[in-house]
């Protein structure tokens, strides 16, 4: 019954940080579509098979709390879970931390439909609603 | 009693898409950068400025809702407003949507501390809340 | 016998600056896009009305050279001109400079191959050739 | 006399993709920072470390060939060394391939200053010289 969940480390790089000296609020969605793709790869539906299967999960909704400072070359730890949110959505929980200590620097979500290649709404397969538990 | 306002326009860069041909969802984030800082200038506050004053508005909540597609070269009108939100706080509500025909792309929020530069939080100067209207 | 040549201009983005408080170096290859659409615009082939004739520009070749600072809200102003380089390659040669007083910021080019949807290269076509000059 | 060397694993992300389906041209510079800043960590200087000692190494030319394509999810990998280029220059020379296979994505090379944090060109000190053989 557990939702499919994962985890992933990154290293700040010099162009994601702005000139207050922290990451870049933006980069904060980019670092959750990586701990996405290993969500999904852990539940083995990796994205790149459910693309080739017709089944797209475009984004409809971000939300990102921004709790701490990281910097370039900090090494992040990244945990994300996914769920299905209805019968044709799937929601991600995400939450960013330093991988020394935990400190933690970012938390949010993102809701996606579940949709053919042309983007229109599908009831999700089976294969996935059991791939995220 | 207004909050500040203020528009501008874009052209969905190239490096803007993704594979799924319509805008990175991040793009939406660093867009509503973009009107962001034409509020502020609008008000009198040009972000440049604050900051040499030694104000600094760090994002610490950001919201999108994604609600249709965008791709490369589309030109897009982004609407922003900013009010204070309690003493110590900024929302700005922003929406994008498409300049001939006004189809939606997106709308959201993000929320700013205000702090010095060396991140600790400040009381917002009279000056700000008096711009912010 | 002139290339087709156009201009664009632009404001620095805060997330395009790094902690060093000047433009990150990869966006220089990003502003030049956006002089290259310009253009293919002035020159009467815009790049989406290209790629619905089957014809596309994948780059294959990119330099610059950074010339002098450039940081957040800073007006830039843009320079482009294309030309063919041989039968199955199109050249474009770039400068930014400050739009208020011309202090130079970066120049290059980028060399691209005329190829079909799939990437096979082609011969250029008629309508290409005469629109670069 | 040999340069100092290093390499490094990404995984293409979705963000850097664009609507050709393959990486985002300006994407290489990003990738190319990643490897830099695992060739003087290796030389036993990272650049975080440099910066403390006030010793920054702005990028002053950039050049990229890009050799074959590269998707979403893709896993590359990153070769780079380094070698000082006359007295207060260091240069990197850098290739990506995909991990599995080696078919070459780009190959290139940047071309750094070395400067206080002021940007005022510096002879290189000693430890940088020795560092990078």
């Amino acid at each position: 019954m557990c939702a499919a969940s994962a985890s992933a480390t990154i290293r700040v790089r010099y162009g994601e940080t702005d000139k207050m000296g922290t990451f870049y609020n933006a980069r904060a969605l980019e670092w959750f579509e990586c701990v996405r793709s290993e969500v999904l790869r852990e539940a083995g539906v990796p994205y790149t098979a459910m693309e080739e299967r017709g089944v797209m999960l475009p984004i409809i909704e971000a939300h990102v709390e921004y709790l701490g400072r990281a910097t370039y070359d900090d090494h992040l730890k990244l945990y994300g879970s996914a769920a299905m949110a209805g019968k044709a959505r799937v929601r991600f929980d995400i939450t960013i931390e330093h991988l020394d200590g935990g400190v933690p620097v970012a938390r949010g979500y993102t809701v996606h439909a579940v949709t053919d290649p042309a983007g229109k709404p599908l009831r999700a397969p089976e294969w996935l609603t059991s791939a995220l538990g």
